[in-house]
C-alpha cells in the first residue's frame, strides 16, 4: 500500500475504522499513541506492543533533539519498539512556554533523520487564546511554516501531518482547515484543544472538530492533539478524528490520578480498583497508596494505558456494529460536560448525515429525545417528507398510533383488523421517533429495527410532531382519522394537526379511545 | 461477629456496602455468587476466590445430592473453596420442570449435612405465573414449607434464607414479604425474577425488588436469586438486594454469549474483544470462535466472570463516593428496557429518601430531568417547602435566575451587587434543579456541589416550576421581582407565577432580562 494512504473498513458517523499506512506498517484506527520519554519510559515499549496492543507511540522531536544532541540514531533503533513511530515538533512547548530553541526546518531536519513514520511540522499553536488578532498570527504563520517545511522535504516515506490552528475562533479554524488541506499533506492535525480540554470545554471542543471537518475533504485521515483522556474518545471519534496522542495516561498517574472511561479518581479516593486489568487484579487501592512513588507511577499509568486501550477497543466495536452514537450517548452521561456536548451533536446533524450510515447489522436503541437527532433516525423523517407520497388513489388516512410489537402490522394482523395495502384508505402509523410510518413501509430499515424506551416522553412528542404536521401538509388527503389515546399528549397535540388538515375545507377526525384502539379502529374501517 | 449478622460500610440509594458474617468468615456486599456444578465446574474454583476474587459461590444442593447421594462430604472438603458457600434447594429445577424428587426436610436435612454457610428451605417459585390463585398457592405454601423448615433445623451456623414469592403480584410479594420477615431468618431472598429478567421487563422487576423491600426491615441483607447479568446489578443493588447467584456466566459461555456491563455480544458479532481481562487480553475473537467447545466456553465464562467481578467493584466504588444514582443511570443508557426501569424509579423516591443518604463526598452530576427524583435533590425540594421559612421581616423577594458558578452569591460580589442577609428584600435564586435556593442558604448541601448539565432544559423547568409556586404558596411577600431572561422557558412560566403572587393584592412584577441579569438587578435595587 502506498505510504499515507488510508484504508477504510467501517464507519458510523464520522468515525471509522481504518488503516493508514507507513513506512513501519499499519496503524490501525482509531488509535491513541501513548506519547513516551525515550530517556524515561514509564512503560517499558516492549510492554506497550507486546502486552497492550498498542500499534503506535508518539516521542517529542524536540525534546529529543535537544537531550541527543547530533547523535541521531533511528527512531526504532534506539526505542526497540516494533510498531509505528510518530513525532510531535515541539508546538506543545511553545504553547507552555512561549517559544522553543527550534527554526522549523532544523526540527523537520531532524525528524527525517530519525526517520519517523509519522512526523509533524513545527506549528505555532494558538491555543485558548481569546485574542482574536494573535491567534490570525498563528494560523498565518502556521500556513507559512507549512509552505516552508514542505519546500525542504526530503524524505517521501514519511506522512508529514498539517496542523490546524484557530483555537476557538471558528473562521479561524475553517479558514486553517482549508488551507492546510490544499496542501499536500496526507493527514491533518488539529493543534491545541488542550486547555479547552482541560476544562472541560466539550461543548466548545465539538465545535472546533466540526468546524475542521467541514472544511477538510472527509476521507482524510486527521489526528487530535493531546486528546488523552478515554471519556472523551467516543465523542471525539464520532467527530471524525482517527488518531490521538497522548501523555495524559503518564501526566495522570504522576498527580495520583486514576482513568476510568467515565471520568478520573484520585487514587486516595479508591476504595477499590473497578477495572481487571493485569496491574488492578494484584494490587488494592491501600497496597498502591504505600507504594513508593516511582512504583506507584508506574502501577497507575499501566492501569491508565489499559483503560486507554480498552476504550479504543470498545470504539472500534461500536463502529463496526453502527452504535457507536449508543456509545457516546454511555460517555455523555458520565459527565454534565460531555452530555452538554452530546445534546450539541443534533446542531451538526447535516454533516452526520452526508457522511452517510453503514447498514447496520444491529438495531437501534431509541432512549430520549437527544436520539431523535441520530442520523439514521433523521434521515428516515427527512426522507418521509422529501422523498415519498402516498400511494396513488387513497383519499382517507387513518393515522394509527405506532404500537409496541414490531413489524407495526403484526398488531393489525394480531388483532383481526383487516387491511389492503391497494385500498382507498391508507393506514399510516404515528409516533416516536418516526413521526409518519406508512404501512407499506413498516419493514424497511430502520422501522422495525428500532427499540423504543418510552414513547410517551413528551419531550420526544414534541420533537415528532412537526413531521406528522408536514405529512399532513404535503399529502393531500380528504379526510384523516386520527386515533388518539385520551390519556397520550399527542390529544393535546391533536389541534395543530387539525389546523393543518382542514386548510381547504379538508376533513380531520380525531377518534378518542382509552387502552386499545382496535375496537375504534374497526369502528372507522366499517363506517367510512 | 454474631453468625447472620450484617454489618454496613456504607449505604447509597437503597444499595449497601456490608459484611455478612457466616461461620466460615465474611462475605462483603455486594456480591455475586457464581454458580457451580462440583462435578463440573467450568472455572477453577481456586481461580475464583485467588485469582478473580469472589468472596462466595453457589452451589444447587438438589442436583448435588441427586448426584452424591448419601455421600455427605461437607462442601469446603469437596470443593476446595476457601470462601463461603452458599446453596440453593432446588426451587429453580421446580421452575423449569414442575417438581422435584425431594421434600423440604431432605434438603433441609441435606444442606445441614454438607455443612452449607448460607442455605435456603425448598419454597416453590411463583415463577412468571399470571394465574392469581396458583401463584397465591405458591406463597402459602412457601410460608408452610418455612414453618416446617424452621422446627426441622438443628445448625445455629448456618445462615438461612427465606424466600419471598408471589411472582409479578404485587399484594401477593407484600404478603410473602411481611410473613418471611415476621419469622427467624437471618436473611430474605427474592425468589424466581428469572423469567422476569430474561424477557427485559425491568419494570417490572423493579416493582418487585421495591414492593419487597417496603414490606420487610431495610437493614435485613436479601438476596435476588438468578441475576446474573452485570447491566443490571447496579440497579439491584440501588433498590436494596444485596447478593445474588448466578449461573448466567456459565450458561452465556454455553450459547456463546459475551457478556458486558452494558449488554450482551454473540461471540460471532465481535471484531475485537472491548475488555482487557486476563482472558480477553490474550486472543482475537477469531482465534476464540476457531477454539473448540469446551476451551470456547472456558474463556466466555472466565471473561464472564470478570465482568461479573468488575461491575461488582464498580458498584461498591459507587455506593462508597454517594454516586450509585449516576452508575444506574449510565447503565441505564445500555438498553431501552433499563432506561424505562430506571425512569420508574421516581415512582419510589419516598422509599429512597426514607432509608436517607450518606453525607456525600464528591458532587452530584445532573444531566436531564429523571435526576430531579435523586433522593439529594427531591429532599431539598421537600425540605425548602416543609421546613424552611422567610427570614423574619423580609417584605420583598427578588427571584434571580441560577447563575453558572457556585457558590451561587459569588456572582453577586463578582458584578458588585450589594446584598445583606438581613435585609427588607431577601433575594433568592431560582433554577434547575433546586426552585428556590435562598440567598443564605446557597452553600449548603447539595446546592454547591451540584453540577447541572443544562439549567435550560424544558422538562427539567417545567417539573422545577412546582417548587417555584409552593415556595410562593408558602411565604408571604408584598413584592416579588422576578428576573427572567427573555428566551427562558422560565418566561413562558411567569404567568402562573404571578397567579399564585398575586392572590390577596401581592404584587408580582416581571423583569426581563437579555444575556446579563446584573443591570436590571442594580435598577431593582436601587428603586425600591
Amino acid at each position: 500500500m502506498l505510504i499515507g494512504s488510508f484504508e477504510l473498513r467501517g464507519k458510523d458517523l464520522l468515525g471509522r475504522v481504518g488503516k493508514l499506512y507507513t513506512k513501519s506498517g499499519f496503524l490501525e484506527t482509531p488509535a491513541l499513541l501513548p506519547v513516551i520519554d525515550p530517556y524515561d519510559p514509564i512503560v517499558e515499549v516492549n510492554d506497550l506492543s507486546v502486552k497492550m496492543g498498542f500499534q503506535g507511540i508518539m516521542v517529542n522531536a524536540y525534546l529529543l533533539r535537544r537531550r541527543a544532541g547530533d547523535e541521531v540514531t533511528p527512531l526504532r533503533d534506539r526505542l526497540g519498539f516494533q510498531g509505528v513511530i510518530s513525532t510531535d515538533s515541539g508546538a506543545y512547548q511553545i504553547l507552555e512556554y512561549g517559544e522553543v530553541e527550534v527554526t522549523p526546518l532544523e526540527i523537520l531536519e531532524f525528524q527525517e533523520a530519525v526517520s519517523t513514520d509519522i512526523g509533524v511540522i513545527l506549528d505555532v499553536p494558538t491555543g485558548y487564546d481569546l485574542d482574536k488578532s494573535r491567534a490570525k498570527w498563528t494560523v498565518e504563520e502556521t500556513i507559512r511554516r507549512a509552505d516552508l517545511s514542505l519546500k525542504a522535504m526530503t524524505r517521501k516515506d514519511i506522512v508529514w501531518m498539517g496542523p490546524i490552528q484557530g483555537g476557538v475562533h471558528p473562521d479561524l479554524l475553517a479558514y486553517s482547515a482549508r488551507e492546510m488541506s490544499r496542501r499536500r499533506f496526507n493527514m491533518l492535525a488539529l493543534g491545541s484543544p488542550t486547555q479547552v480540554m482541560e476544562r472541560y470545554m466539550f461543548k466548545t471542543l465539538i465545535d472546533m472538530m466540526l468546524t475542521v471537518k467541514m472544511n477538510i475533504p472527509l476521507d482524510r485521515p486527521v489526528h487530535l492533539f493531546g486528546a488523552g483522556h478515554p471519556m472523551m474518545m467516543a465523542l471525539a471519534v464520532a467527530c471524525g478524528f482517527d488518531t490521538f496522542d497522548s501523555a495524559s495516561y503518564a501526566l495522570y498517574a504522576k498527580a495520583d490520578r486514576y482513568l476510568t472511561s467515565y471520568g478520573t479518581y484520585k487514587l486516595s479516593d479508591l476504595e477499590c480498583f473497578p477495572c481487571v486489568c493485569d496491574e488492578c487484579v494484584k494490587h488494592s487501592p491501600g497496597e498502591v497508596r504505600a507504594f513508593l512513588k516511582p512504583r506507584r507511577v508506574r502501577f497507575l499509568a499501566r492501569h491508565n494505558l489499559w483503560v486507554c486501550r480498552q476504550e479504543t477497543l470498545r470504539v472500534k466495536q461500536a463502529i463496526l456494529e453502527g452504535r457507536l452514537w449508543e456509545l457516546v450517548r454511555q460517555r455523555a452521561n458520565s459527565h454534565p460536560a460531555l452530555y452538554q456536548a452530546f445534546k450539541h451533536l443534533k446542531d451538526y446533524c447535516r454533516i452526520f448525515e452526508a457522511y452517510g450510515t453503514p447498514v447496520k447489522r444491529r438495531g437501534l436503541f431509541y432512549f430520549s429525545h437527544e436520539d431523535l437527532y441520530r442520523p439514521e433516525l433523521r434521515a428516515y423523517r427527512e426522507k418521509l417528507i422529501s422523498e415519498y407520497s402516498k400511494p396513488r388513489g387513497v383519499r382517507e388516512l387513518i393515522l394509527i398510533p405506532a404500537p409496541e410489537g414490531k413489524p407495526y402490522r403484526k398488531f393489525l394482523l394480531e388483532n383481526d383488523v383487516p387491511y389492503q395495502e391497494a385500498s382507498s384508505r391508507h393506514m399510516c402509523f404515528y409516533g416516536v421517533p418516526f413521526g409518519v410510518v406508512p404501512i407499506e413501509l413498516d419493514d424497511v430499515y430502520p422501522v422495525s429495527q428500532t427499540e423504543v424506551s418510552d414513547r410517551e416522553e413528551e419531550e420526544s412528542i414534541r420533537a415528532t410532531a412537526p413531521t406528522v404536521i408536514r405529512y399532513l401538509e404535503k399529502n393531500d388527503y380528504d379526510v384523516v382519522y386520527f386515533l388518539v389515546e385520551q390519556d397520550s399528549y399527542w390529544r393535546r397535540l391533536s389541534s395543530r394537526l387539525r389546523l393543518v388538515q382542514e386548510r381547504e375545507g379538508k376533513k380531520f377526525r380525531i377518534v378518542r379511545f382509552k387502552e386499545n384502539p382496535v375496537k375504534r379502529l374497526k369502528e372507522i374501517l366499517e363506517t367510512c
